[in-house]
């Protein structure tokens, strides 16, 4: 939710093409990154001035150039003055709270995606947006902050694993995307795991922290669809993208992602309604349990009240209380009416399913 | 509610294009103000006659007068008559409980948007109907009272800061409409807000106000989402308007908006989701207060309605009572019954999971 | 529900097109009236015999001939003969039981809708069923019974006030249209009223009364909805018609009334909305109540169980209670440990915010 | 329910076109009838052979062949192969589970339709399969079982009541579908019957009963919307047909079923929302008698708990209680006290609106 | 879930087209078999080499290729090389967590379906992912395991029943879609049964088990939807295959199938709308019984409370208690009240409805 707090009041009424930072507070400086390749050269480096990854714009290698940390806005601005990008585009990489997009250019594609990471320690979902622009001999991909999961990639490209390096840039875009949404299963598995977790936990002793449980997972699921549906629509934009820049033989590898992402979001619903379920079992296991404590209490009430009305009355201090002079009442007809009103209870309380 | 309530009886029946204001009762006379520019001259005044704006119609600069106070119909009239609006679209002016929408004639875009601006002492957002009139060279504001969101759009044009100055009437038009988009997020994070606050008491306190509380945040959304939803439309439809009003460069800034438009529908659904899993948590921490009610009933009440019942039976006054003579059976016998019988019921208890 | 029930039992298995009046039992003789119009003239009458209607059919000027009360088949088969009416269309005049729909025809259009009335005395809303048939030069309007939400048209007719005594037959049925229309904003209202006096019923004293006029309101909207949503389409089509009947001038009317259908089913469904917030509401009250009866009991018997105890105690006969016959246990000791159980359970139970 | 049980299972794996009767025992032999006739003559007959029935395929008459009874498996295949029909249309027919659909073929038109029936003894629908096949001059209808709904299409064609005589074989299928589906407003009439007894049973004395009907009526419209949905598909289908079978004057006639198919699903829809809102009530109607039983139990514990307690108190045996001695405690004092608590409480009771 | 667990986490981040088998464990080694067939010729045989099976690439018999096991991710990969499928195609047929789909190459389709088998011991439905490979002469199948249900159509092939052994290889593809399809109505039966058992137990004795296995119904479905809705577009998709490999007089089987589809789709929704039911009385019968627990304590606790006070009250020890020394309050008068006071109580709970 902080996400939807801290954004936009910063920004409104601002003219549009301002470019403000719209991320958390980050103090570490960005880091810049070029990975240069084609079938037989490759270069790697890590740059210091941005200036430096102008050249690789023209070069006819594909250039990867990734950027880690996008709170400088003068960087970026710097990037999409030489690179041609829109003031709006440079925009939408410095606001964080993007939903996934795909915007075509005549000679860029631009498209904003959500990286997610489990974090083990919090049990949290985190999430990082990337926005890729896709040019005739390059990608250059943004980051909020280092780490991502795109390093297989860097390894295929190094050692030339896979056809990675005989393919143009669209190819690098596509397995930029197919890392990310390679990553989403590793969330969903995260979230089954969860899952089962707690459903057992609902058979054996369910409470308000299951409970809680139940509807943060719910609303991480809330955040995950929000982050995967539009994603469906990026990539069928990406497939029929009229740039140019999509080679048909990436096509097939287009469809194989986004049949991907339909399967993530089939698997997103049906754990929706998984959680949906448990919270009806959690409701009914409530009342259930309120009827055990009600079947209790009545057992032991309608047992001892009446027995204890007869106490009751032979506590009475009437002087003419014939009964209680008799010598057997008490060790024999007192003790013989408890037993049987004790047992006649017992069979109805049986016949009634509450024992 | 009021404004379903006080709206259309009066109008019931008039022939159509009759103009009578349907907002609230306003004594202020309404103010007009004529912004007026190009990217070289710069004129601002407020008008005391209405026949004033009238020679802005044809000047080759962009106008943008704008009404605060709509209450004054013959004002109203003069201006579409002059400007050649249809009676039906000087009546929707008047109508203030219209829901955003959009109307392509030949010459000028009639749109209707709703302004929604947070108010801090009630916590209630004020709805505020905005119409917009884009003309070739002008663009006329109808707003129901003064004070808007406007006020920067105001400085970018005084102090020709970003494209404004450069660009023609639409863009004023689109910068209108992005202000009062991006107002929405404000509106969005007080809500986010009161939603994280109102999460807070569900899980310490949550009595009949929290449901309120929750009840009235749905109802504010159900406002929202009808104020919102048609936007999308709207600006769908300004984007693939045929009156040759809306130039080509302004596309992007437009998509920019619906992009924005989109956000906001996203977040507001998603925050819908949220307030109904609160009410599910509030009904569900209902029914597990209940439950512990119940709980410490029948601990209660099963550990001393049996112990009772005993003391009822050694409270007897048969004749022929043994056990009473008996010297240890009060202080050691009766008291240690009572020891084992009320940790019997409390191990019984545990095993429950009850203590 | 009435509407369901008496209606097609008494036509099943009858030969399409057959005539059989399918509404409420009546017994005033229909009541035949007639309005002929141009710019220049104004006819009024009203008229005893069918026949003499037959006369406005191919006359220059604009006749609106409408006929209270149908259900003298013959009357309206004779209208549908010299008019040239499908015997289809005729039935579907006199069955009551039709939702809003257009069907387009050579050379009239046929459109039934739903009028509304609502109902002060019984605090419900009465539906009366309006077929209109528009031809070139006339408009034939059937209703139920007299009485109906088109006086103010006619006033205007009279008087020439408005356009409507300038435009042709067109412009008639959209005026009728607007005015049933128009006269749904009542019934919203007054719904609004109700809901309006529910909610406050709701905060302070709910019963199962509330719960039936939630219910009934509930019930109420179904039907509207049914009334309602159809219309849409109706309107839709008739803007579409390619009957050349629709002048292009009327157009924007449609336009205009459009809007309103839309904005009406728009405050249907938020209307909707807000009732079934009501339910959940009034729910949880109910909920909330039994928790606090609940509460009482607990409290008072888990004070008074425990004392109870006590006092059963000291009740008994044992012989040997050396407790008995200390001077200060009864006036001090007794009422110490009174007093101290108690408070500690008031403490206790300030402490879990039962008190 | 039986109807999905019953099925498949006899029939998975066989080659698709093997003709298995699917329906349930019948030991009655089928019945073969024939009506055939023009605007001049007219034969009905009842055949002992199936063979009889070939000569009327290609006479220029229409010959309506009605078969009741579809268990015998040859029959239905000898029809077939002399008609021409896909083998795979014969399993159609045989396969008393299929849902309403249309197949168009280039000289006959295959229709399954649901023909419902309402059983008064036992209170519920009876579903019957018809299959018809529309060729150029005839129209075959297979049923399962003898009695039908259209015996008041066979009085019109004996009488030449109507226009049907006059008309072609597409006009027969068309009167045969329109008796179908007015049959269904007898049942909707039967439904809306019994949710009126329902309500009446909610509002005095609902028990567990009433749940049960209210679920059995759920479940009733879960299978009349399974036939009446696919319906409207069919008859629009059937509107559209390119076989030439359908005249273009038959054309409005199927617009009007269309209509009428149309209503049938909104008031099954209706329907289903007021049992829906049944079941809302008899729920918390459930709540609000938990309620008062809670009511009761807690006024009548709560009075008499602390007055036991009091008489608990002097029911103590210690020796030095000086209360007990005095002359005026009990026959005044005591009872003061209870009739004083009593009253407290009793108001209390009441401003709680408990009484 | 287990099929959501282990799948992916292996495999994110390896370049597109890595074949990693993404199923359970399995040790048997694969097994393929060949039938080759046409009308006049048949030969089966099991081969022990996958080499031999591509000898059947360009034969013109009909090939049929089924392979059980596919963990040999290499036997797999040969088959994709020599019959020229893709390796995305090979990815797809190695992750057995994929949704049912269909991909059209120029000279073959690739189609994932979920066989569905239903396991009687543990009354569990098993899912199998079936991948087919349809090209001009031959039809490849991959299994996850031995056993199908296939085996009659084996056995038509065998026995040259039906039209198979004259039809092409898209007629066999469509044979064994088909025998897939028709074996969900025989899991559909199974689910039919369960729910017809679950909900005699509703009526009889619910408990928590059967909330437990209404939840794993609903949870089935939530799976069985999952496997069939995609299925209809595949079929579709299938139909209007571009590829020229589906010969035009297959259309109508695979019409038929399409239609089984949509049935087996409402059958589904149907059965899952009868769960949601079940669930609704399930909850509904829990507070009933509720309500009759508590109405028996009431009972009791309202019966027995007020005599016990009254006992309580000659139980006390006033000197001065005038009635204990009358000689028939106790015989008479004490047990008048008693029998007056229960009688009056239990014509009150038997107006209210209780008894």
């Amino acid at each position: 939710m902080a996400k939807i707090k801290k954004r936009h009041s910063a920004k409104a009424g601002l003219p549009p093409g301002t470019l403000v930072y719209l991320g958390e507070e980050k103090m570490q400086p960005p880091r810049i990154t070029v990975i240069d390749y084609d079938q037989n050269t490759f270069t790697e480096k890590e740059l210091s001035k941005v200036q430096q990854c102008f050249e690789f714009k023209d070069s006819p290698t594909v250039s990867w150039i990734n950027i880690d940390g996008i709170h400088e806005v003068r960087l970026v601005e710097e990037i999409g003055e030489r690179f041609g990008l829109h003031s709006l585009v440079l925009e939408d990489i410095l606001n964080t709270a993007q939903r996934p997009k795909l915007e075509d250019f005549d000679d860029h594609i631009f498209i904003v995606l959500k990286m997610l990471t489990y974090d083990e320690e919090n049990t949290t979902t985190q999430a990082e947006q990337v926005s890729l622009v896709l040019g005739r001999n390059f990608v250059i991909s943004f980051q909020e902050r280092p780490g991502d999961v795109f390093e297989q990639i860097r390894e295929r490209i190094r050692n030339a694993k896979g056809r990675i390096r005989k393919m143009s840039s669209d190819y690098l875009a596509y397995s930029l995307i197919d890392a990310i949404v390679d990553n989403y299963y590793l969330i969903l598995e995260k979230c089954a795991d969860r899952i089962e977790t707690l459903e057992e936990q609902l058979v054996t002793e369910p409470d308000e922290k299951t409970l809680h449980q139940i509807h943060k997972l719910k609303r991480e699921f809330i955040y995950l669809r929000k982050s995967v549906w539009p994603l469906r629509e990026v990539i069928n934009l990406l497939q029929r993208s009229e740039s140019g820049l999509i080679n048909k033989s990436t096509g097939i590898y287009l469809r194989d992602v986004y049949d991907h992402t339909i399967q993530i979001i089939d698997t997103v619903e049906t754990l929706r309604d998984m959680v949906s379920g448990m919270l009806d079992i959690y409701l009914s296991s409530i009342s259930n349990r309120m009827n055990s404590v009600m079947k209790v209490l009545t057992i032991i009430a309608t047992i001892f009240i009446p027995l204890s009305f007869l106490t009751g009355v032979y506590g009475m201090n009437f002087e003419n209380m014939p009964e209680l002079r008799l010598r057997w009442t008490y060790p024999v007809g007192f003790w013989l009416i408890i037993v049987v009103v004790v047992g006649l209870m017992l069979v109805y309380f049986r016949r009634k399913k509450w024992l």
